[in-house]
């Protein structure tokens, strides 16, 4: 990245710039992996770049679907050009398939396929682990107001319907997935964060996705053929 | 207890026997204490004692002010006799001030007076280490109806009104407390449990109410001087 943009913020798999319009940043998408907030992180060649194409693709066609997003356009291969917005400091977990935290925090089986989709919503803290949050404690916490938690919760809801379709298209099963919101310039609520296999589990409706970079490029590689032409 | 009855259930801190009549029960207060499931066990002669007597004046109090509970008399100074219930495996805890987990789940810091009572419900399972869950999570699981989920949540801000103000006249701040609900034969709610220094989390308004046995200990006598003549 051009040192005429300032590193505004760096995550565990991005770094976010300023761009020459204030309500825009660059955002650059790292070869780094922590999956759900794993302590352990890896460095995965070309995970940064399939992460950015992925999540570009994602972006669009929610907002297609007349689904509020940050993205606005590719820079290139890892950096997207995004609103500038100001995080919601919650994590948005769909579920459809009971795995992971939910069957250790519950007696529900792994691979339970729920009943309707289950949203769990986490306080975004690395300090205290990125806790469980119920809607009293959000509420006590004054994180934001009710009528805005029901507003993500929705458009939540909307856009596993589309990523859900999606996906199948394509033989993924999509398990659960994390959202991030936020607010833009014009306190409009809008999707954040990037929607790759970073934060979308995906189970292959009939083989095993192999590792990670393996997994990643197979689903970029289903996404392009589906799509295209574009 | 005679051998005459039976034991239905054995738990932290009490046993429930069977009883001549099959829509009640006796429950039998336990010396060992372990605070908030905690793993250390200790014995404190004489604690199961005081939890039975602070807690039959308690269900009584609460019976006046037509709270349904399992409580039913005293057969002694350890031993109650209840109301068989089926219980449901919740606990329902009632905050009005930040403290314990609450502070490490979240960014309030503890001794905070809460702006108003936080309900934290946790699934009863010591495999589990009784976890922390959502509504959608119990609704999932089909723990319980929503409309009883809701009467339950009711009952215990009611129960906090009466308790606390109870504590008030007796110089003891009422932080936080743990209730469990159950079914009757008749398939009414009620309280369960027991209503003791055990669940409830007390703050003398002045001084510090010292060890265990002695903090059980001056909280009965407080009870007993105030709730006097009988």
């Amino acid at each position: 990245m051009n040192n005429k943009y300032e590193l505004i913020y760096e995550g565990k798999a991005k770094k976010v710039f300023t761009h020459d319009d204030a309500n825009k940043v660059k955002i650059e998408f790292k070869d780094d992996a922590t999956a759900f907030n794993a302590l352990k992180k890896e460095k995965f060649e070309g995970k940064g770049k399939l992460n950015c194409l992925i999540s570009a693709r994602i972006f669009e066609i929610l907002i297609k679907k007349n689904i509020p997003t940050h993205f606005i356009e590719l820079e290139n291969e890892n950096t997207m050009i995004a609103k500038k917005m100001q995080v919601i400091p919650l994590e948005i977990v769909l579920r459809n398939t009971a795995y992971g935290s939910l069957c250790k925090q519950t007696t529900i089986k792994p691979g339970t396929l729920l009943s309707k989709p289950l949203i769990d919503i986490y306080l975004k803290n690395d300090e205290l682990n990125d806790p469980l949050i119920t809607k009293d404690r959000i509420e006590l916490m004054n994180i934001l107001s009710s009528h805005d938690l029901e507003l993500i919760i929705n458009l939540t809801l909307k856009i596993n319907v589309i990523l859900k379709s999606f996906f199948k298209n394509i033989q993924l099963q999509l398990v659960d997935f994390k959202l991030e919101f936020g607010y833009d310039s014009y306190n409009n609520i809008i999707l954040g964060d990037e929607i790759s296999p970073d934060n979308c589990r995906l189970w292959d409706l009939n083989q095993d996705l192999g590792g990670l970079i393996e997994a990643y490029s197979e689903i970029h590689r289903r996404m392009n053929d589906f799509l295209l032409p574009n």
